[in-house]
């Protein structure tokens, strides 16, 4: 799509190597972010425009696009892929972290694989049962440029509770047997450089890094554009975990709008719909939450029944 | 949006009076309908690649255009908004039908207003309580276009239960007090031919128009992008209707993947969430329902904290 966009009035902001530069000096050019909207199609993209460029940068990994749009406010996108905005970032975040520790009877130790922003490290924070927080991310570049352009994402880089590593995830759990509670996997889409984070031989390393009782939750795409995918991800995590479930949650600025989580227990039977911690309005107040409390948790497993057929889940 | 994107690779064809007939004449264009995400924004747009084009008019009322894409299979969009498509219709038609329906005891009499594609009747003829449905849509070509092209939503245009009339339903609805048990507004945004189908004066007929206990049901935006207004339909809305809740759904194709509906009902203390007539899985089966099921109808009320508080909703 970029090379196709490109005219006079239009310039799409997603390769950095391309553009490096060019895009300041020239006032009378609109500056968009173009993100294809399905893994396997280009015949639906979402235009975001770039009101403010802020920050563009060429890591070893990835292209690190952040700009302010007036809809979603402060934007954080990495090579084709928006990943987090001021908007909604909350539905996400707040999901993917309080799933999981919710669902286990004592998150003390939790291991974040990705999640540079540091929207999840943030969440994990706030629990107070949690006590220590392992996060491994690959590309330093981004927990850089989130520090000094997302603060409402990076501030809990500085977390007492927070141990950051720039290292591949893999590699650390692999390197872990046994030592966490919780698991999380804040990663892109399964093409490019998280591509092996999809894969069984990933999940049969989570479930060695797992104390006994231990739960993991991953980012698992959009039942509306990659329901094959994420049928084929569940077949795999259900042959190594006994318990698996999948929950959902709302993010305008994905594609869809839906993305879900794939949530998996060492132990068998567990019911992930219900928590075991329950927060009190109080305790949602107390943590800011915009989007997660015990009922969305409940509702956040409903699944159309579409789904529920696809995935066998009754 | 669609002069800025014209190039020689490119035509955007939401209007139709602007290019009839040229797109066809040159094979080397792409075809492409462009939405603008938000009402009051050009910040953000969704472009739907047409693979094929099936049908393209202007009416008297708006420009009418179905099309074929990959993702979302057969298309409907009318003026600059998407409509309904294959993929995800049943998460908007199953839910606006349904959720009424199943909140009023004995939903014997039900009006449709708008809902010209026929998916709305779809769904309200399953409805074993459902004795008539008139349904008023002003704009015949729409239904015209729906009966050839769109067979999977408008194939209960020929049930016996429903009588079908091309007329404003806003004229139907003020002229017919005390009539209907269920009321059921599929509109378009409200901006061009939809707006008045907001207002307070509207929702004023609605309640006229109802029988005792009667409930109604109104397509009621994105909280994501459009929650001030959702508010303020919220507040009119709650001064008419003794009981006034919100629900939400999962539509890929619309702006934010999330829309939501209104529900008010001329009895006090209802409870939505909770439906009065449960259907049983065999009963979904045997419906062909893919969204809608007895724990989507309770979950889909379950709204996240910033929009509860937003609306008052405890």
């Amino acid at each position: 799509m970029s090379g196709d966009s490109n005219n006079n009035k239009k310039t799409i902001l997603n390769d950095c190597q391309q553009q490096n530069g060019k895009e300041t000096a020239d006032d009378n050019k609109e500056l968009w972010f173009n993100e294809t909207a399905a893994l396997d199609f280009d015949d639906l993209v979402i235009s975001t425009r770039i009101n403010r460029l802020i920050h563009r940068q060429r890591s070893d990994y990835q292209n690190i696009l952040i700009f302010q749009n007036q809809v979603f406010g402060r934007c954080l996108a990495l090579d084709d892929a928006m990943q987090a905005t001021e908007l909604d970032e909350c539905a996400y975040h707040e999901m993917i972290a309080f799933l999981p520790l919710n669902v286990h009877s004592d998150p003390k130790r939790v291991l974040i694989v990705g999640g540079g922003d540091g929207g999840v490290a943030r969440e994990c924070c706030k629990h107070q049962l949690v006590e220590q927080i392992v996060q491994c991310e690959i590309d330093q570049q981004v927990v850089e440029a989130s520090k000094r352009y997302l603060p409402f994402m990076s501030q809990s880089f500085k977390n007492d509770k927070l141990m950051l590593n720039f290292q591949d995830g893999y590699e650390y759990v692999r390197k872990h047997p046994n030592e966490f509670d919780v698991i999380i996997t804040d990663s892109c889409d399964p093409k490019g450089p998280a591509e092996s984070l999809f894969d069984s031989e990933y999940y049969q390393q989570l479930f060695q890094c797992l104390r006994p009782g231990g739960v993991i939750c991953s980012q698992a795409e959009s039942y509306w554009y990659e329901l094959k995918f994420i049928q084929l991800l569940f077949d795999k995590v259900g042959k190594i975990f006994p318990s698996v479930s999948y929950a959902t949650t709302s993010v305008a600025s994905y594609p869809s709008g839906q993305i879900g989580f794939l949530l998996a227990s060492k132990e068998a039977n567990v019911n992930f719909a219900e928590p075991k911690h329950r927060f009190t309005e109080q305790d949602c107040e107390h943590f800011g939450l915009k989007y997660y409390s015990e009922s969305m948790h409940q509702a956040s497993f409903v699944l159309p029944r579409f789904v529920r057929k696809a995935l066998n889940i009754s």
